[in-house]
């Protein structure tokens, strides 16, 4: 897979600019990947004016070599710190700004007095909100994750009968992702009758009864990228109370779905299903936010929620998973991905 | 599996005496599974003097409410920092303590306005050293994930030979965890030939040759407790050189274990095979640190390396996994998982 790495920094640069920056350090992993194409763990970028750095230690030295263009490649032997102190220095830089989000405070503490006298500035979502509108080549790649997580899917509902185990079916699902060189991209839910009333439930030893109703909850990481999916399968004549609440899941993700396009405030997709669920009685019973953007992260900007009142963009794909759960009870939901394209959007699951 | 929480939170508060203080606010996932039970994510807990509050959002309380006694379980509605707030101000808490090494420095920043006046108080590592000495518990736990890995282990050295390929061999080991209950503890690592000479090596369609040498980094996850092992399997003739290799570091692992008794200095363990390998002439070629503990979380305290100056315990484990890499030829790392006891260790892989 190709990525343009370059025009990923160049984006960087130009809204580092914005915020009167021109340099930043880069520590979360997944953006260090982001940015420079790297599949190992625990190393660094630097952006400076006129360069970028990839610090990375001796496990991975060889790999970063081979794989990452564009950067400089030190290879820390003592101290982190020190050598990031160093780099500062050298390249004269001033401020430096931080991922403040991901950085755990002590580091961060600890940074500002080995950088000295050059200044720390905490910089959020910087790169997550460069992420959150995907380039073509990753939309390829989200769609081939799709597919694979569609396929299993597709064999795991197959599989489904009374008698057999939440636990087998999750166990399946995820060897079936292994023979197609993908990964889980989050732990399997598997869920039935009564077990659906917990949004996020651990697969156990209960079997599938006859006349149940059983959530499934799964996707893959392919090539880096992943995918989320969940469907509700009945067996047999399920009661009426589920089919009811299904029906308004059903229903809410429907008119949250018609309000996708660019330009529209986010919280108001999350507010259309939300409001429907209300009018139908069952409001208290969905607690959680409407969706999330899926990537290189499985939870990612932009977040779908009420409180975000951010503008929907072309290139984003998130989730959309309006749910009803009554404790004790049982539950509902319904989960597709989304990508908004430039009139409305296209809905990648099937 | 039962642990005892109780006992748990009683060591913390007297740690959290010596430190002057008597509440705590716990955010690192592992570890609030660590004294509460709970196995869902995005959950926080605070130890106030007299009580302990469990928070979590709708998402997991019904599986709170289940699983983790002993807490008063919160469910935040709006947000967490106004509920920390309140909490801290309904308990009179003047100075509260904080995972300064895990909380995101903006988080840390926002949530000192939020509990005004009381004060955040910066605390490194103090349950970390806690599950650093592991109850008998959770040693019976470990046994049990080694015991799985050494299983698949078993059956993976059955199936390589000449033509098979590194995918194909994790693929077939990941299965097999599942198989068995367990899932994989990190990505598996399998590498033939020159690939070795990345410590952390990704499997390739690369195929294994005749005389070739198979290095095979593998662990589960098994009721929250988890492996490590390394092994290299010689197929044929391998080259002298790689033989060579291959002795020194099983040496120096001899070295090292010899060493591992209660009140040892870490960073003697680390010196010890370190120094071996040295004076054979591959001192830089071995860069990483000697180990790791392994428990809830693969990487663990304590960390087995030369700046560790801290003193060996009975009830702790970790990994002795000295290595030497030669860049574009090869490379041998052997590891085993020990346990440190009353007046020695024991070596739980085989």
């Amino acid at each position: 897979m190709i990525f343009d790495h370059k025009l990923r920094l160049k984006k960087l640069r130009i809204e580092l600019k914005k915020l009167g920056l021109s340099s930043l350090l880069i520590t979360n992993e997944t953006n260090v990947r982001y940015l420079s194409g790297f599949r190992g763990g625990d190393s660094l970028v630097i952006i400076t004016p006129d360069s970028q750095f990839f610090l990375t230690d001796s496990r991975y030295t060889e790999e970063a070599g081979d794989s990452v263009s564009g950067f400089t490649v030190v290879e820390v032997t003592t101290s982190t710190y020190d050598c990031l102190g160093e780099i500062v220095k050298k390249n004269r830089i001033k401020k430096i700004g931080f991922d403040s989000l991901n950085l755990p405070y002590e580091v961060a503490k600890r940074l500002a007095g080995c950088i000295r006298p050059a200044r720390l500035v905490p910089i959020k979502n910087i790169i997550e909100n460069l992420r959150a509108v995907k380039d073509p080549g990753e939309i390829e790649a989200i769609k081939r994750s799709v597919n694979v997580t569609g396929d299993v899917l597709k064999k795991a509902m197959g599989k489904i009968r009374p008698g057999i185990s939440e636990q087998s079916i999750s166990d399946s699902i995820e060897c079936e992702f292994i023979k197609r060189g993908a990964r889980i991209a989050f732990e399997t839910i598997t869920a039935c009758g009564r077990n659906c009333s917990k949004p996020h439930a651990h697969a156990t030893k209960d079997r599938i009864a006859s006349n149940d109703v059983v959530m499934l909850d799964m996707g893959c990481r392919l090539d880096l990228y992943n995918s989320d999916i969940t469907r509700m399968v009945f067996i047999g004549k399920v009661k009426n109370k589920i089919k009811e609440i299904y029906g308004i899941v059903k229903a809410a993700q429907s008119a949250e779905i018609e309000k996708i396009r660019p330009g529209v405030k986010i919280s108001e997709i999350d507010l259309a299903g939300r409001g429907y669920i209300a009018r139908k009685g069952y409001g208290k019973f969905f607690g959680h936010s409407l969706g999330h953007g899926i990537g290189m992260d499985v939870h990612e900007e932009p977040s779908i929620s009420k409180k975000n009142d951010n503008i929907l963009k072309s290139g984003m794909v998130f989730t959309v998973e309006p749910a009803i759960y009554l404790p004790k009870l049982g539950g509902v939901r319904i989960e597709d991905m989304v990508l908004v394209t430039d009139k409305g959007c296209e809905i990648l699951t099937r």
